[in-house]
């Protein structure tokens, strides 16, 4: 069961950001959360300095309600595709990812590729999001403006 | 169970395309089924207007026995590779996807990606579709002689 | 069981590759075992000439050890997305594959799509690669400086 439990999580994670329902994404954590992005290079150097940085889910929410103010007009869309789940124990997962983005002349690119490292809880037949930490492979640094990874 | 029977059948979805069986492909679909591709700009702004529209199990197979007579030389090879499955019901799913084309010249390159909407029969131990619908990110409009997405 | 068993193989399988764990990607597989890469088109036209071809688990040790070798600085890092699993068998898979690579200065490419055909020995909850053949759409060759698929 619990299983099942993560993937449907890591299944809504990707497709929640993907229909820009970036609300409903937030809602996969649980209130004392912890979302961050780093480079893999800081990761290998043991540089701890992330590219974004969430210490809680009301941090999380400001993100989006930033995102949304500055970003009126849409201007691109993700696609998210994410591949098979190492369980490090029931809850804790990691799995290699890959981001798309099409942009209003619908030109789609490869935006980003690196790997999620994802703790959850289990609640039931359901889980949410206790912490994530996505390894970038690459250099796109993020900015406000974009939407998270 | 029925989540294995599902998730056969989306592998095999993708593979028989990327092995070029598209007759076997076909086969995967019930006799009264539903194939569209449809942009997500049309989705988001509510038109109808689909990219291609099979109604039924024969326009599916003319498709193909077109596709076969018009290219009489394979153009190009397909590889989908598809993400986690979201459960709207035991029987209905969503997943994002990632196609890449690769040319005669052995050239590879992102061909397109979006979104799976499946709807499936479950018959014992195997699944069978009822209805696709792909939501494709991509401007990239199929043709007569496109593979299937 | 064995599926779960099967399916963390397939998911460290990437995930090993990917953090430059080549060693331990290594002890993935039985003694006796048969590592292939082969082109999609040689497997079209019968050829059974492989692009690499490691005849047990020595001979993939071996070529590791090369890498090593003559590769003292990283010069890129692998990021592979595995696609759903096709059970021939309980311990029989295929299943299509991205592997995107990054280089020094931060670009993410596409390096190469293809299909995994593997055979597993199941031992108990776990289980350990007895062969595997990467059928490779792309005519990139790899090439002694190159990372297995």
């Amino acid at each position: 069961v619990s299983r099942e439990a993560i993937r449907d999580l890591v299944a809504e994670y990707g497709l929640r950001l993907d229909e820009d329902r970036l609300e409903d994404w937030v809602e996969l954590f649980v209130e004392d959360c912890r979302y961050t992005v780093i480079s893999r290079e800081n990761v290998a150097q043991g540089l701890p300095q992330p590219l974004i940085l969430c210490e809680n889910k009301d941090m999380l929410r400001d993100r989006i309600l930033s995102y949304r103010e500055v970003n009126e007009y849409n201007l691109h869309t993700d696609t998210h595709v994410i591949g098979p789940l190492r369980f490090r124990s029931p809850a804790d997962i990691e799995a290699s990812y890959s981001l798309f983005q099409t942009d209003n002349e619908g030109t789609s690119r490869l935006f980003s590729v690196g790997r999620y490292e994802m703790a959850a809880v289990i609640e039931g037949d359901r889980a949410r999001l206790k912490s994530v930490r996505v390894v970038v492979d690459t250099a796109a640094v993020p900015t406000l403006l974009a939407t998270p990874i």
